[in-house]
């Protein structure tokens, strides 16, 4: 009765989210119930206890079920180290080399993340976003031809070419982290935001978007000297930030040789759903179309693709 | 007897160091004593008793002395508040500008800050560096005529504009402060590095430096990734992210609109000894000269310029 069952387990740095789904052999998936969790890095129990006290309560009352987990838990900081697999390389693949064991009589698979190399020593790597990958390719099978441009914001941006369902190469962007360490730790911002303010936000992308030369080191300052001139509320002071990094984060994507925006159709973006909207905006001041998807949609997508 | 003593105190955010100097008539500048404490964001003491705890003996000693007061204690976050004084200035005007006051029958002299306009409603300032550039100008009198380009490096660098004896503009760049923030609690480094290694750091700043670009987004993240693939070393990691931030910052000097690099004989480095020879070594991978100056001398300089 519950043959079609699986855990899936995204497991990234900060969060964990586990999601019980139901497989239909039509390849449809229904979400049944989401636990949330601690992240690897704030983990106080064992990596072990924390999974168990998180799907404990599913594993009793549907017996063995397949458990897949995802993302920074199978990294060097994480509970077992699953291998990069290197680009180019169709999704799928992952499936072949799942770090699987044993614990507490339940077979838990860690999904290998992806490398690649940019040429000149330059490499690049990926945990958990190969799974929302795999999932927006299982969502059309239109995606399964032709040349995409993923962009997938967090703490690490990742900009992904896909061409003809294979993850051709990609590239990190630390935009996420910047932000959190600029925001709370440096000279740049005294106070907290009240809100997230729109019009600042745009101020802030356009300032490093329409740079010549990647303002990024000479203008930073800036987030600061504004607000000590008025010409910035110490209350918008965060969302001018952000604004900032991510048109900083999108000029270099627009100017990255690897690949041509203007030649793709649309952005594919996947992420959280206001930063992705914050990216989608951005695009758009460049005349850049974007699709926002549905993040855990791809999510258990790509958990059922692992079947 | 100590009719020509002065204490001049350089009080910024992490560090205080105050100077106790006898200043001849002819202008030369004598160190009798240095004490140093905590800087503005540290204090665990009223700035008050700070202040005196640290200069106190001398004033027992000496008697009234003239008490200069420069850097981020002039600040918003400081003791009092002193003003911002526009570009183009002569620094020799901060002397019409202190903000004095008497604290235990002594006079102190709070320096002002320096403010310029860099248009489209950008804006920069400094509060202690106007003190070196005044000790630089007195360096030399042929510093008086012609256009130099200085660079302090330090938590932030300011690339500062003389024209004629004059500040025309400057420039801030966060890059101590980003090395900070990224080397301590980023996910790039794990390790704390064993030591500085040279040849690491000029990969790091010729990555950024030879960048068309401008490579900062997209290519940070190679700090880390370089070592998951043992290009790197764990232990040599802050040498090469320091090397990054260095070459990026410098590469903005090179390309800023405000000045023509090549225009100037040598570019005027004056900051921490080993930090200086870092922004020279990176300078000269572009052929750019530059001469390191010794930081004391110039503050005592600027110091003893005041009176």
């Amino acid at each position: 009765m519950f043959k079609n069952y699986i855990i899936g387990v995204d497991w990234g740095t900060t969060h964990l989210r586990a999601y019980l789904c139901d497989i239909s052999t039509s390849g449809d998936t229904h979400l049944i119930a989401v636990e949330k969790g601690l992240g690897v890095s704030k983990q106080l129990l064992s990596f072990e206890d924390s999974l168990f006290d998180c799907i404990g309560p599913w594993l009793k009352l549907y017996g063995k079920l397949p458990i897949y987990l995802c993302g920074q838990i199978g990294s060097s900081i994480g509970w077992h180290e699953a291998p990069y697999l290197p680009c180019p390389i169709n999704p799928h693949k992952i499936k072949n080399d799942f770090l699987s064991f044993i614990v507490r009589g339940h077979k838990v698979s860690i999904i290998p993340g992806i490398s690649c190399c940019l040429g000149d020593e330059d490499f690049d790597v990926m945990r958990g976003e190969e799974l929302q990958i795999l999932g927006w390719l299982k969502l059309n099978p239109t995606h399964q031809k032709g040349h995409y441009l993923l962009c997938l914001p967090g703490t690490h941006t990742k900009w992904v070419l896909i061409v003809d369902g294979e993850i051709k190469l990609f590239k990190t962007a630390m935009t996420g982290e910047l932000f959190d360490l600029l925001s709370n730790q440096s000279i740049l911002i005294q106070k907290d935001e009240s809100s997230f303010n729109f019009d600042v936000f745009l101020n802030g992308a356009t300032k490093t978007l329409n740079s010549e030369l990647g303002a990024f080191s000479h203008s930073l300052f800036s987030v600061r000297s504004k607000q000590l001139f008025s010409k910035l509320n110490e209350n918008n002071a965060a969302s001018y930030l952000s604004g900032f990094l991510i048109g900083s984060d999108i000029r270099a994507a627009i100017n990255a040789s690897q690949w041509n925006i203007q030649s793709f159709q649309s952005i594919e973006i996947i992420g959280a759903p206001h930063l992705s909207d914050c990216f989608a905006q951005v695009l758009s001041l460049k005349n850049i179309k974007s699709r926002v998807h549905n993040v855990e949609k791809i999510t258990l997508l790509g958990f059922s693709g692992l079947r």
